[in-house]
């Protein structure tokens, strides 16, 4: 049937914008990522593995430093993906690092990421974390809250340090997105609110700091954003008050000129999304800066964004071995099948998180056949182990087959779990037709190393 | 004002259905449990911490023995929380172990566990797994598909083995729960549907196989289950296909004699929660299987249940430091005071997950302050890293105050990650007022021991 040869067609095709850039179907059927077919990565390395396409990322970290105009612009969110070779491919990138945490800056300091080139986020910092930051002679701290910049104030003069920070304003727009990862409205825990008047305020405390030297302003609309709207309201917002705080504190703008948009930047994760155009909003934004800044009559700041997901996710996929296969009613006389991988929840936990929808694609042939409602579910004690919820798959998918889920680079491995003492998948690098382990399989004897 | 002290006499107290058995306030304001100030055990071991009432889950094994009429009749699922010290406990109260994955069955046989005491699930067992349940010498395995069914009795032919086995049946029951951990209804990933007559079909199949020994059938009717009507009407339905198998092939009822009720007895997470009356259900539940047999005219078969959060769940807290305060405004006029504490979703992914509500308590002293809406949130850097959503708190917690949510035993630490590259909290076990330490604390360390 022709719906049916047309249906395997639109299965066996690998959507460019959702996989990474070096994949390709290759004419015996099997998957290739930088020259490297998938099911020898498998038969190497086992299943669930992630396999990131390393030049997929530099080539991301390059195309965000092109649309922002200069490496020191960009900052990738280690949170994202993170491990000391991510983090070296950044650095050989040039661009600039931001950590979440003291966990996050220990794995950057110990990948030898320079300092200086380091900007320290997060809501609840400990001083232990800020200690470390000053310190080290990170770059930039972003300051969260009273709280916080009363300590850093107090930890940088024990240091007989001044710390460059930034202020998180919180510019009360609010993205379209998730409920769960729209972070800029005010009900939120991050940052100052910049229309009750408590961000201006900490800018001031930061200048009359003696430890604090205030260099500019953060802010954040979200994740996952497609809307360039947002990022653009944001940045005049937060502009105004940069330029009032140069009015009114006499600010000299060679020390207080960054404006940082944060991150938030939406990617492709089925063949229906379609990511946002990053040069084109970097363009945008770059010119409603400019041109707000002349309204304020005063020189634009330097301008820096934080992408994580645009540059981590779309570089990477993660490969499953189908166990079994199962028909299961549902409603009257209707059918579903449930095809279980040997992960699941443990090492993708956004479907069941965020409601995240995911393209999965057999990798190890091709595939002529008609198609099936499927459910792709895992190999977890659990109901709600799914990964994709509804989708028609071919119906010759049997145990053995190869499946891989594309964009899976940001937030998969980072909040993975051992879960029913499942260890967490290997990571591989593939480039130019090879494949290097960067991080292996977790095991049983790992789980038991932390047992006193 | 009365109204303010009576809020914080009601914060000072812990309700006894919600917080381990051996936990109180004592006279100087500090929580003890089985007389250890929690205190100490932040200043030994750091916090977060989860904290584990060795008799408390001790206790509750030996409650379900007794309501449920005999040690074998018990079987602690150890997905919920799972050591090698927890399951030397089970072993020693006398229970049996539910395993769900080749990890968990390899960390219960390097606690010595008992093979034979051992029942294997899961929806995707794959090879390897089967062959070592059937190498070690586990007890029962339940099928989940006919795929697994062929691929048991081949594995087990190849071992010259015979191995006992269950059926899982999907009996058609809706619990009432949260809809991501229902179980039991037909549109999910587990077993065999009664309705379609699949899983009587398993059944013949399983006697036919001759590297098989069907010795009975498993149900599950969900998760966090306060209905117990729910496992009363699975009784009856599974038991009138135990009947009719026993009739229809001529079973041996000294072989074929095991009905498995599963697990989802639901604990009380917060003050207004109920839990299960468990002497009760188990009452009600051998009176109906008795006298349903009895109608049916046959013997009834032998009784197992499989809790894990009703043994694990109520044992357990996790202790937090408080390190930032902060009140934000949210609508008209309103304030949200915003207490970030040092944990977060890498260590309790369930209030995201499942939108489950804990108790917190002041720990480390009294407070006879008013109230404030509070929203309890984790370090992470991520907007929806949130602990309790809203709820009164004392308007004088500050940084540096340890607090604490009950009933965490149970999908927290086994669910747990390292997000953001924060560490897995350490577990220790309190008993006869000591503290003891049985899992340390994740450090970059462990992180980078996967790298290669």
């Amino acid at each position: 049937m022709s719906a049916h040869s047309s249906a395997a067609d639109e299965f066996n095709a690998l959507p460019p914008h959702v996989w990474p850039r070096h994949a390709r179907r290759e004419e015996d059927g099997v998957v290739t990522i930088a020259g490297v077919p998938l099911p020898d990565i498998a038969a190497e390395f086992g299943t669930p593995v992630l396999v990131v396409d390393e030049d997929d990322f530099r080539s991301r970290c390059r195309d965000m430093v092109q649309a922002f105009g200069g490496d020191q612009n960009v900052h990738y969110a280690a949170k994202a993906f993170m491990t000391t070779h991510l983090v070296t491919w950044v650095e050989e990138e040039g661009l600039n690092l931001d950590v979440a945490s003291h966990g996050e800056l220990d794995v950057a300091l110990r990948a030898d990421f320079p300092p200086a080139r380091i900007t320290a986020h997060g809501n609840n910092k400990s001083d232990d974390f800020l200690r470390r930051c000053v310190s080290s002679g990170v770059g930039h701290v972003v300051l969260d809250s009273n709280q916080e910049l009363e300590r850093l104030n107090r930890i940088a003069g024990e240091l007989s340090a001044v710390q460059d920070v930034l202020v998180r304003v919180k510019p009360g727009i609010e993205a379209h997105t998730h409920e769960f990862i729209a972070t800029s409205h005010e009900d939120q825990k991050f940052g100052f609110s910049l229309a009750s008047g408590s961000a201006y305020e900490a800018a001031v405390r930061c200048v009359e700091s003696e430890n604090l030297k205030l260099v500019g302003l953060h802010c954040h609309v979200g994740s996952q954003v497609f809307d360039a709207e947002g990022f653009s309201l944001a940045a005049e917002r937060v502009l105004t008050l940069y330029e009032r705080l140069i009015q009114e504190l006499d600010l000299d703008t060679e020390e207080f000129n960054l404006l940082d948009l944060g991150g938030g930047y939406g990617i492709a994760y089925t063949n229906d999304d379609r990511p946002l155009d990053v040069p084109k909003v970097a363009h945008a934004l770059r010119a409603k800066v400019q041109e707000h800044a002349q309204e304020l009559g005063i020189d634009p700041p330097m301008m820096a964004i934080e992408p994580g997901r645009a540059i981590a996710g779309p570089s990477t996929v993660t490969m499953y071995t189908v166990g079994t296969v199962k028909d299961v009613h549902y409603e009257d006389r209707k059918t579903r099948r449930y095809i279980s991988i040997d992960g699941g929840i443990s090492d993708n936990i956004r479907p069941a998180l965020y409601g995240a929808e995911y393209d999965a694609r057999l990798v190890n042939r091709f595939t002529d056949s008609d198609v099936t409602l499927s459910r792709l579910v895992g190999s977890h004690c659990e109901a709600g182990d799914i990964l994709v919820h509804n989708a028609y798959y071919p119906s010759d998918i049997e145990p053995g087959d190869l499946i891989t889920l594309a964009a899976t680079g940001a937030y998969c491995w980072s909040m993975s779990s051992r879960y029913n003492m499942m260890g967490r998948p290997a990571i591989v690098a593939v480039r130019g037709g090879q494949a290097r382990l960067l991080v292996r399989r977790e095991t049983v004897d790992d789980f038991l190393a932390l047992e006193v």
